[in-house]
């Protein structure tokens, strides 16, 4: 379930600009917030089935643009490839120190936070 | 028009795979393969208008993704970072060699094949 909510908030942060107003919402107070099912439906005044149903069409849509675009399971990959060179650059700073490398380090941690 | 030419191939590499199979092969035989639109007309026995007005549409919808997701813009963004720092590690092997560094070059430059 961990995994699940780990993941559905990555499709969410990649692809919920996709979504209609009433599914962002829900995703975001059930995923990012973590209401639950029936504070959802008391806060927008709908059944708790309602709310199931919009959630369940929303982790639809997002999976399906995963499926095509992949571009979670894509930027996931680059992103381990370059906190491996970081970590290799910040390393090899503790035995020689110098600015290039320092500053190399910096922009993959710059692009890493982006 | 050679500027809008490379924008829409890479809007079409992003988000191609979105659009309708008739719309994917147009964009292809239009942009990448440079055919003009009454060569595209000819080979899929239709008007050079059903062409064109089939590519406007292939280019709005590319164009709507392009501003709600905006990743053509943000991945162009971290690759110009990513070669500016490759190429700071190049030049340092030049005056030091050393195998973290050139390893972690490596992989960067890896990321930006992918």
């Amino acid at each position: 379930m961990l995994e699940k909510v780990a993941w559905m908030n990555m499709l969410f942060d990649f692809y919920g600009v996709l979504l209609t107003e009433r599914q962002k919402d829900f995703m975001d107070l059930y995923y990012c917030q973590n209401l639950s099912l029936g504070e959802i439906a008391g806060e927008f005044n709908v059944t708790r089935q309602a709310v199931y149903d919009t959630l369940k069409r929303a982790e639809q849509v997002l999976s399906q643009y995963e499926e095509k675009l992949g571009l979670v399971t894509k930027s996931t990959a680059e992103r381990n490839k370059l906190a491996t060179a970081a970590a290799m650059l910040e390393e090899y700073e503790t035995v020689k120190s110098d600015g290039r490398v320092q500053q190399a380090r910096k922009i993959i941690e710059e692009v890493l936070e982006m």
